[in-house]
């Protein structure tokens, strides 16, 4: 820990099986930077509940999933921190805290916030869903980190975090560092409908838990490019999701197949045999790795369990240091 | 505590002294009330935050004299859990929770938070102070109260405390009683300036930390029926604050100040100084008391430790029900 760069939080509401697209997306860059740097996941519970208080029965067996899929997908729990906000009381306190630190007007103009409430239709916001910026400045700062790999789109909520770091510095005393953003580039992984995004409730995704055969059957069904209507037309690999998969699952032949579509050389049934083969290939680690914990399942819980009581530890560390300059340590 | 008829929870924000006005409009009720109930008094030191984040100095020395005011007035800590808001960090948890429970246009609607925002004048509602009543709500739970003290304009705030638990119950499955009002008749005392309220911050008031000194003088300079200008003026007692305070200290000799002052048989110096005397000597047992903490100051620190711990046992077991019900006790 003490060679590391610094400290990174991030995290993941538990909505179900993680896909392809949230690899290309997160995974992979965080596993990238959990050898740099001391990593924190949590998994924002709470949260999910902002937006489904009322199906709760879900909610443990998709914390199971994130954390198994994390586990699968090469998250190694000695190097990273895996944790659960709901177990942690600190995140609490320090939401609670920093809700005397926000305005309303200042959460009501949050863009995220304004999106997500038009999004999900709500005819009236909840109070706890308004304050969703504020228990997430809590999520990142519970353990005092430097770093969030963010996408562009949410620098914003970064920046309310950081707005309350510095309020709550100046106010206070030194207790936080400013979390700065870590822009990453996270690629966007188009569906397997050809729609801008890989979703599950689009249902056009790729689970990293899918099987040799559902991999084959669903990119078997992928669109393709929409111009090219017998084997010898000739291809628009720009215009064809399948080559978009190509280009980040199989490096190496991606160019012979742009070249043998646009000629017609090849057709879109092998084309895709080719990528369902080298999506297996990319996934077959992950099965070995998942196998481990499928014959062990609470294997999953240990390693949350011990998790979430190292994030609790540096929890209580941080809510010291703020009772102490708040001056509300009386005993 | 098991021989007791139910659970009360009261609370204050810890603002400084109390007064007079406090004891006649609520101790002299909750030490009455916590022979037949199993009493908890919550210091809401949080929530004081929200109007006075930025001067924590202040807090801790409000929290230890109300406190010693408490011990004073006559509240048996052997039959009363005197506890401290941020100190139990259950309530915050609380709070996330019942943040997702309440709408933001309910709290808008909220007479109290609308009052208390124009009151102190604020430009911009802090989200924490928009959210009062969810604390509140909170506050009012953690130890699963089923009576709350309170007056009739405290009542919609307990109105949006019982709707929480009601959904909640609903939701999740019973975990809180639905919380009933005690209504009581809460006296309000009125000021030494004959202004509507004994209040410290209008400067018309009597502390229970007074000294003989202290009363006499306040006393000597209450105001009096205006229409009395000379001795021999016949006196309007109804018109006079220090004869409302004969009413409230001097019930056995009320009636013969009514006609003496009436009749022009008393000037208003020797009423004021047997006025004095009856509130000195309704202030001595408690400054008897005082001495005790006074002389021995880690005691009402000990009594606020052991009362805290109480507290957050229960709000232990609140919390594991609350995790059941909601299924987010996964380990
Ligand atoms: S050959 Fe491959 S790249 Fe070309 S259109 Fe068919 S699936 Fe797409
Ligand atoms: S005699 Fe007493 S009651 Fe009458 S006006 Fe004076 S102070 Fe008031």
């Amino acid at each position: 820990m003490s060679e590391k760069k610094g400290r990174i939080l991030t995290g993941d509401r538990p909505t179900g099986k993680l896909h392809l697209g949230h690899y290309v997306g997160s995974l992979e860059n965080r596993i990238k930077l959990s050898e740099e740097y001391e990593t924190f996941i949590i998994i924002a519970d709470v949260q999910a509940l902002t937006t489904n208080f009322d199906e709760p029965e879900m909610l443990e067996k998709d914390v199971m999933q994130v954390t198994e899929d994390y586990l699968a997908a090469g998250i190694d729990p000695e190097n990273v921190t895996i944790c659960v906000q709901s177990m942690i009381p600190q995140i609490a306190e320090l939401t609670v805290i920093y809700s005397m630190l926000v305005t309303v007007n200042q959460l009501e103009r949050n863009p995220t916030v304004k999106a997500e409430a038009e999004q999900h239709n709500y005819e009236e916001m909840t109070y706890g869903f308004l304050g969703y910026p504020v228990s997430q400045a809590a999520d990142i700062t519970f353990c005092r980190a430097d770093l969030v790999p963010v996408g562009e789109d949410q620098i914003p909520h970064l920046e309310q975090t950081r707005k309350i770091v510095r309020k709550f510095n100046n106010l206070y005393g030194e207790v936080f560092p400013e979390p700065e953003p870590r822009i990453g580039d996270f690629p966007r992984l188009i569906g397997l409908d050809g729609k801008a995004k890989m979703s599950k409730s689009l249902n056009n995704a790729i689970f990293l838990s899918d099987t040799r055969e559902n991999v084959k059957n669903k990119v078997s069904q992928a669109v393709t490019d929409p111009a090219r209507v017998r084997l010898d037309d000739p291809g628009h690999p720009e215009d064809c999701p399948v080559f978009e998969y190509h280009k980040a699952f199989n490096e190496e032949e991606v160019e012979e197949i742009r070249e043998s579509c646009r000629e017609a050389k090849i057709g879109c049934v092998a084309c895709k045999e080719r990528l369902a083969e080298k999506i297996n290939q990319f996934l077959e680690p992950m099965r070995e790795r998942r196998k481990k914990y499928k014959n062990n399942p609470d294997l999953i819980e240990e390693i949350l369990y011990s998790g979430t009581k190292k994030a609790r530890k540096e929890a209580e560390k941080t809510m010291e240091k703020v009772r102490e300059v708040m001056e509300i340590d009386y005993f």
